[in-house]
């Protein structure tokens, strides 16, 4: 018996999915049944949903896309958040949501989980601006339903929504005849001319700079731009929103363009260069420090999924595999100005001294390894993380323009899963990992080993910086972070837990949690509820602004 | 300088509220200032906005409505399932999202928390079809709209959404000129119709019953009730979606009535009844074990706010506190018959075997007190609880029709908030509590002392009755649940933790619980994962039939 739930399945299977994230709930147990017995997946149960949506979101920017399984109307809809930020991010995540019977359906009965009134489409509905494509199974539909869905997912880089009556999972289909995914398009007209157009702008250029954002890790087309920049010698930036899509390593990399606050000579070298070449870009308030650029459309060339920018004229977006895979088929005799790198920070020493902020991004810088993924929350940890630069191979995971706190402690998981043979750092505050916590029972029984380092100032210090530096309400209950993760499961075998004030057992710290790959490494550091990263205390005054 | 967001406050301080939940966000910032600023105010800062809307929940229920503040995007879709929860059951909770100001929405700004798509109305229109109104508010329209948007809430009692841009929260207004509730409406023409046929039936019936449900609790009429079932002798019983609106040692007090699991002598009762008049009821999946009452459309006379069922016909929903008012009213001689009260548990005698279910319910029903709030999570506990007699005074929370697993922990605790000097009682499994777990520690900072039963059956109890027992994803990571508390901030001053599992170990934690009012108490009861109580074993084959 081939059924409706096998056949989803095996085309997750075909998109390279491995495990699949949800919670149970009574309208998709027998769906997980399938999950269970399938033998390339692994069911990975969340302790809720939000959590689990987040874990997706990690795992499908690591591996491409993922699965996520909910329950009707409680399950979904504590999962929306998630859904959403994977939306504005473009990080494609496929919701199942494991509904009643069409036979209750159809009755309109008054079933649990619903709002009482017989209905049962408000939900999807709900998810109309979040998703998209949306896909209501039913027998007759369901095989090319799937695939339409699945399909959009894929190629557009957005989360999807599949509505899957429990019944209509079991139901009998045919297997999949032929491959998901079409063979890659080729450009279209349009596509060809801009091209063209960048060609010119570039022979044309006398002090060129490309500016890479986020786009680029959404469709993983990081080769694409390493061979456009190395064949052209082209000087790269990248916004905090799109940091880690090129080899901060390398020579062409001039660090991190976030506007104003920007170290002065990249700062120059960004805003008078006559031509920008944006790529998979989006100026948005975070990757900008408030819309603070100083260079003009002008001198903008932005290629987007979503829009491009040429000559001042904001026109559709672009299929941007195509396009990024054509850039190095362009005449152009390559850069032949200076370039230079950005500046790597000497050995430091570390002492004695209670640790600040500017000390630990500092010690971070040379902690970092080849191949480390590095995930930090939007707060401190981005905003500190964000001007530090990556080493070779690593990648860089944050979430600056839906900025969701709590986030990166299950979507940190995830990746985990996705990619189990890069060491994993988390960089996240105390208010943030509060609300999503208990994800730690799922990382300790996947015996997961990250490096999690959680910065104990007593609250939401981002918020702090933008308003009510001393209101209670950005104070947070002082938990012990030493012992939790002993409770949610943990022992020694599983997890080894370090506090550190000063700057000397940071460094041992360090020391001793790379060294150790066979526990999760969880490092509460202590810094002050005042201090903050340079970038953050720059960015909270012009969001104060923004505010007002 | 009396701003919007005074007057917002002046308002919900007029509804008799006193404390606000919610999670601070850069959108929301200044608006909270007012909040501590206001001498009648005070905030409460939750682990996450789930968990806020959950609290929030509780804490209508018990005080009659309530305000939740949240920030755009993020904050307001985390909290969107606690919000939907209140709609469905019937909750007036006031969500308060605070956004950016007019000028960058205007503006169509690229700013953090979007889609990053420039529009600023997404969010909003996903309120739509889970509150009863909502209200974008600005300079012009924010008194008129505050008014109307509060009026829907306490008069509908369901949830509503305010947008309050951070700029227009700053904006200058007059203070209320007057009261904001009209005074009680009178009956409608058509409302005394229905009162006068009511009358008829009961001069008629020979062997009515009351069946109450969860309306009256909603919309506070359990006095109207009492006055009503007291004057004419009637019998009453209540779904569980319902328990005690009545006070259950009153010896017209039949016992709940579940469909076909409910004790043989009730069942008949209901089911043979000439006239079930239905007081403010749903007939819930849930409420009725899948729909198997037994009575029919011509023995029900069903008056509710959202439809009125007369002779099997369905009609328009009625203002329901009005109507309650008005039975009193009627020309009847009251019921003339045998009431057969509930049964009683005779004392029972805890031995050293180990704890079962059916002990452990029984233990429960010894252990009310007159005056406790009893929260039962949807699950092993509700169905537990459903059954056993509660005392006079008391009130009991569960969620039965939107059933949100982890729902009643921050429930409890907005509730506890709401009526301090009730004593209250949470039963929740394992599994239900790990999704809002983050919860204890503003418990433990607002010094809260409830009775917590936690029961650990390692997993979904309530999954495994109905399908995959022994499946893995019904499994759940264990954790220590006797040092939970002392790591999300709790002391020997300010929690006390115990492990029971004996009859006679529940006993004994039993009493001191009961006698220690000044800490949090934290009872760890350990129960085999394959026991449940025999209501929910019946409802878990009904529901696996449903699902099939």
């Amino acid at each position: 018996m081939y059924t409706v739930g096998d056949y989803l399945l095996e085309r997750l299977s075909e998109l390279g999915i491995k495990e699949i994230f949800g919670v149970p709930g009574d309208y998709n147990l027998k769906f997980l049944d399938h999950i269970v017995e399938h033998p390339n997946l692994k069911w990975i149960g969340n302790a809720n949903e939000l959590n689990a949506a987040y874990a997706a979101d990690g795992y499908a920017r690591t591996k491409g896309v993922s699965a996520l399984v909910t329950t009707f109307g409680v399950g979904e809809l504590s999962a929306i958040n998630g859904i959403a930020g994977s939306y504005a991010e473009k990080v494609p995540v496929i919701q199942i949501v494991g509904s009643p019977t069409m036979a209750v359906q159809n009755a309109h009965k008054l079933v649990h989980h619903t709002l009482g009134d017989g209905k049962f489409d408000h939900f999807e509905n709900m998810h109309e601006s979040v998703t998209e494509a949306i896909g209501s199974l039913t027998k007759e539909n369901a095989v090319t339903e799937i695939d339409r869905v699945l399909r959009a997912a894929v190629l557009k880089r957005r989360p999807v929504y599949l509505n899957l009556p429990i019944d209509v999972a079991e139901m009998v289909v045919e297997k999949p005849s032929g491959p998901l995914l079409p063979k890659q398009a080729s450009l279209s007209a349009r596509e060809v001319e801009l091209v063209h157009e960048l060609e010119k702008a570039l022979q044309q250029a006398k002090n060129p700079v490309v500016l890479a954002g986020n786009e680029l890790a959404s469709f993983h087309l990081e080769t694409y731009l390493a061979d456009f920049i190395h064949k052209f010698n082209l000087p790269i930036t990248t916004l905090p929103f799109g940091k880690g899509v090129f080899n901060e390593e390398d020579e062409h990399y001039l660090g991190v363009y976030a506007g104003s606050p920007t170290e002065e000579g990249l700062r120059k070298r960004v805003d008078t260069a006559d031509l920008v070449v944006a790529l998979g870009a989006k100026l948005t308030d975070s990757a900008t420090s408030g819309f603070s650029y100083d260079f003009s459309e002008k001198q903008l060339f932005s290629l987007a999924s979503d829009e491009v920018i040429v000559k001042e004229e904001h026109l559709e977006g672009i299929h941007l595999p195509a396009v990024m895979k054509a850039l190095t088929s362009i005449d152009y005799q390559g850069y032949q100005g200076d370039i230079q790198p950005m500046a790597r920070l000497k050995s430091i020493k570390p002492t004695n001294q209670v640790l600040t902020q500017r000390h630990f991004w500092e010690a971070i810088e040379g902690f970092l390894e080849k191949g480390d993924t590095a995930v930090a929350e939007q707060g401190t940890s981005f905003f500190g993380l964000s001007t530090v630069p990556l080493k070779s191979e690593m990648s860089f995971i944050g979430q600056p323009l839906w900025g969701s706190i709590g986030y990166t402690f299950p979507a940190m998981l995830g990746s985990q899963l996705a990619n189990p043979s890069s060491r994993h750092l988390l960089f996240i505050g105390d208010g943030s990992l509060q609300l999503t916590i208990q994800e730690l029972g799922m990382a300790l029984r996947e015996k997961l080993t990250p490096i999690v380092f959680v910065i104990n100032n007593n609250g939401y210090t981002v918020e702090r910086e933008i308003h009510g530096p001393n209101e209670i309400y950005n104070d947070i209950p002082m938990w012990d972070y030493q012992k939790l993760p002993l409770v949610f499961g943990g022992s020694e075998q599983s997890v080894i837990t370090y506090k550190v004030t000063t700057e000397l057992e940071l460094a041992n710290a360090l020391k001793a949690a790379r060294l150790d790959n066979n526990r999760l490494q969880w490092i509460e550091v202590v810094m002050d509820q005042t201090d903050a990263p340079e970038l953050l205390m720059k960015l909270g005054k012009i969001f104060a602004k923004q505010n007002s």
